[in-house]
């Protein structure tokens, strides 16, 4: 939904304030683009507590800025993520502990509450483009999972660490990974918590393309995110959702869904524009939304 | 269901009398299979208007010869499909526009009314075999994604490109496609627009297997459809209706509609003939469907 | 649940009575791991009437026993599984034939009952690895596709093979294959039942490791077993349990799903235990359950 | 969609030359709706095979009649409808007979035929009131199941019958009662069989309204039917068309369901005159779509 | 599935050996209709632990004998059933107490294998009919929602007591309940525990019939399963599987499922000898299955 | 969750700074039940712009409250709710209006925003009741509709009237009406739009009690809510959410569900202290979630 100016300006401001775990920029004014860096490299940005409900809330954030047309999640330092902070992980459980049943009450909930900050990059309705390199372990896979695309340096390498944690992923990898790299090769690190490697995340499909080094990676994903910013917002947007809702519904009712769905969103001047722009050989230039 | 020879010869004459925009041949009449072609080369098959209703028909027609055993859904020219043609989709929009409401609802329909005839490909019985040279662009992966098995040349390339014309792609691409090269490769490939090459198609399922020119293509397509064709026909529709229907259901929702549906097809005198010819080291000869 | 140490010691001497068509062992008494072996090697391990209610038997016994904390499916000789015995095949179809639907009601009844043994694999709680070698055709690809895990050495092949003995496959592999290795593939396996080779197989998903040789892939997979035994079993089997929840179900309904199983399963000293061991670098040391 | 002035022609030529089992009359050329009528009141309405086929001819043409808002499905003489012709019901099993599973086969497509025919009322976009008195009997149950609202008169009584022919209702009957009724009143008509009076009919949620007799049945329907005719056909056709999409789908689907789709439809003169005529205390005057 | 005469002898000879919480009686042996009654009347057939064993192995057993065409589920004493046996749910909690998550896997396990044994009424292929005085309270409320119709006597009064146990009911009632009586009456009886009379329960459609007196539900209740039991088998059979398969569908897929399903069952002897009788005007004589 | 004692302050105080389209109250600080007022008697309590706002942001204050373990929804004046303000739908079509695309994709965010704010009633994870007195109508039907029970006095009446404003109701009736009502109904209430009265809101299930007078319903329903107040705070929230989650699955899903939930909600000492009250035939004193 369009926001007003004043909406755009409080966001802002809010997002120039600042994150503990966060660094959030837009590295060229001209490019609608923004970057969010997972920024406590010297602890391989392991996820704390104040994580969960940062990520949610730039995001917030970031969905009213039209200026942000496409987003990077990346991070700083030379790995991705290292997974749930063991400090974060151990204050899930309530402690002086209550009745099993309330604790499991108690629990139940956080969880609940760390599944939505991770979903909230599923959900932020245009894309969201994960950089990886070095260590992707553990609850950074649960991150890179609800992303829309993933690139990765040759440095990467993939582990859903959780049953060596002696628990049960439960931030959304055992949901994810089967739509993505199939139920057996799932199973297969699921279980085995084995180390995948960047080539084999590719053949598997766990990411899209594998680059030389780090300094190409983020050189492929600033381009790639920059193509997103410039297509019809209108149809990015209106693939993302359908994608995603046609992901947990049957072939015919996400046929029917789409079909809704453009019956009102094909009445934009984009179309027109994309079509005259293709006659005419140019670039097009498409209208905000 | 078995259709009268009335029917058949009914049946036989409109596909003689043929179609602007395809063409239905069954090139030996010793082979019970018959070839669908996009005819319109010059154009590089583009998709229009008429197209949508004729390959609908033309299935409706085929379903009643009992000669038509297999299908190869393949395109004159150095290109299978262009996608939908931009005449085509500008006449979707309703003009003179009446209210948003009333031109909602009719772009509705006509959506409807072109999954529909990609669906057909789907929802014909027996075997539908894409084969693929050149570009398979927009519409044209929707075609190809709507068949059973896809073989390519090495020449082919697949793009997703509705949204560089500014729309979500309606017509079965976003539903289907996650299906046949997982979840996250579709996204790439939607958000994207970018251009896959054979060996990258193959490489994620999109298609089976990659012939090194069209010519070699064809020969593997006719042999494939002549094989698919002498099987057993109560084995092979039974055997694409139950994966579609399992599909978009549970595995134990499958599992009981495969032991209903094997209730009744099981007993057929080809099982018998299946196990007698393996025994006796002959071909199968089985019954006509 | 946790069985009495009668239970334990009934379903020992149950296993120690042994089957016809399987043999099962504990290999080495300090690592807690079985092997069932299919055990009929001059006959391929092809499929007869008493494996069907041998192996949910021996699954069924071995849920008591503490000492199975991840079992092995394998075989004895060449081949893994030929695929159903023809003769076992041909007793479905009752006879002397009662009227059709009575004889389908039948047919469906036994239909239902060889899918459950199949099954009984997917819902044992602990993993189950497949060990697979030479032919692995037909019902042996069902088995294999209810494995949780499968690997293989360079030997063996695949075939969907229920087609050319005219038959719509009806015990899983329709279902589970289409998850594991992408709608198209299974598709194109289904209908033409072509051979795979072991390094297709490992592209397409099917498997997750081939080894050189059957002696290589005995001891990988033992290796794997072992790792797998001695992980925390609630971390493992609560895993299994999601992943094949969530299989299906949509994405928010598996989230929703975990977090009500965690919320009880969290609460377990293996999660204490293991962020124990990895700040002490040392092994963990997991409570049985 | 909204049709040609030539279609509209054509589709009242066509219903000009008449059915062999329906009667289909506008009674009142200044009220916008259409009677069906059962018209072989000397055989109890008993459903043929031309029948199967003519309805949804009927309502496929008058789809097309922008003088057709809403429908009535009515009956001559003193019954309803007294279900499908025995002799119907004995040409759905093929004879001479082929193997058992090409009979299963064919007769697998009758019954999905006889379905889509008592479906096509349903998915008519327009509302369809069934008229109901006397016997409602087997196939008159899946009719009127199948219809948007049931009146009857008190002399109307309903029976699920089919268990009394020694078949399971393959008619909608099975799935659609349920929804109305219960699981509870819907699992008890169709195992017993008994016989269910007006009155319990509409306690049970059967029927809407019960009239003292079929004339004020007939006036009562065909009030109902012309005030439907009269309300605006974008929110009427809308509301159908989502309660149907709901009804097989969770809340929280059927919500986003009906947010995209007004989304667009909400777009429409017809709310603006709405909200004018309401506050201007008159009639509203709405646009034909 | 049809059994041996063996195995029909033992199923006999095993009933006759009778249950420690059950009865189980063929009244009269030349009607085809057997009851199983809760015999623990002094305690107002509180269900203890081996009831839950019992119950299942009970209907297993019944499941092949040929004479019981229908059940009946009745109970001895003044009271259906006063719910769960507090012991019997004290014992459900391990003890002593091994880590929550240990005590939260057995709990889970033993909760999954209750309610195995209450849907085993479901799954029953025959019907069966609960005849209910008296007190239904708690878990005989899960045990008649289990049931396909219920009968029940004026005395008879209604409790979903769980919530004034303190916890959440969960051998079925929030599943079941919701299906028969409405979702807005499971709530409200669900969370305030209040007693609905046997006029109610007819009202709200738990009952099918409420009959004077408990000796006029007996006979009541007899004729109905009488009348059930004459029917044909393959058609009550499939009406029941048909109709929980559908409960848990879309309309769709009911519709594909039961034409599937009938495209076998309907090449019945019955349903010629149903016609024949229909037009004799004489009672049909229906095969046994 | 637990809150904080900061966390309850902050709330208890914003709730006392108070909102402009409701009233909050806590009658009777010994009780720990709230009451949320529509407060627009003038309006008969139309639905404003500010509305949608305020009402999730009080339920969401309410949730941190352990003095708020149920709630009332009730309504000032003679009427409940009238439905939507005129004004209110106006505004939520763009305008000045942007593109048809562009206005559509606005007008979903807002009608998805406004169903949030109707299903934060579901959502609450402590009983809600409504207290309809007068006009139940529009907006009003989707608020008492996404409440668990529903109490009215017999002057109330109800109205689907949505279709009179030519629009499709998509505040949730379309969705939840079914489930309550039964389908048939729910269509016909929404397609006629016809009036409701109490008894026949009754006789629907649509109201579980009615009152002979407002201030009978006032007492009634704080009864109600007092009762469910001092139940097991365990029991009550995990039946609502179960029934929620329940209504959406197939059984099997639902009972696993409820499996899992309870295998941790079970081991609470509200059990013990209910088995212990109902020994000593005394009031339960249940702990506080």
């Amino acid at each position: 939904m369009a926001a007003s100016d004043l909406e755009i300006r409080a966001a802002e401001d809010e997002l120039r304030r600042g994150f503990q775990t966060l660094e959030v920029v837009q590295k060229d004014p001209a490019v609608p683009v923004y970057h969010i860096y997972l920024n406590r490299a010297a602890q391989r940005n392991a996820l704390t507590v104040p994580f969960f409900s940062e990520l949610p809330r730039a995001l917030s954030l970031l969905s009213v800025l039209p200026s942000a047309r496409a987003l990077v999640l990346a991070a700083r330092g030379p790995h991705f993520c290292s997974g749930i902070d063991l400090e974060a992980l151990r204050s899930l459980t309530p402690s002086p502990s209550p009745s099993p049943a309330a604790a499991a009450d108690l629990l139940r909930g956080r969880i609940l509450s760390l599944q939505a900050a991770i979903s909230s990059l599923e959900r932020f309705r245009k894309p969201v483009v994960a950089a990886i390199q070095g260590a992707c372990v553990g609850g950074g896979v649960d991150l890179a999972a609800a992303c829309d695309i993933r690139y990765c340096s040759d440095d990467a390498f993939f582990v859903v660490k959780e049953v060596d944690l002696a628990l049960a992923a439960d931030l959304g990898s055992l949901q994810r990974l089967p739509h993505i790299i199939g139920y057996g090769n799932a199973v297969d690190l699921a279980l085995t918590c084995r180390r995948v490697s960047a080539l084999e995340a590719k053949a598997m499909g766990l990411v899209s393309r594998v680059f030389p080094s780090p300094s190409a990676l983020e050189e492929g994903v600033d381009q790639l995110a920059k193509g997103l910013a410039e297509k019809s917002s209108v149809a990015v947007m209106g693939t993302k959702a359908v994608l995603l809702k046609s992901r947990d519904q049957k072939v015919d009712e996400g046929l029917d869904y789409v079909a809704t769905w453009n019956s009102a969103m094909l009445m934009s001047p984009d179309l027109e524009e994309a079509v005259a722009a293709h006659i005419q050989k140019r670039k097009p230039n498409f209208s905000k939304l």
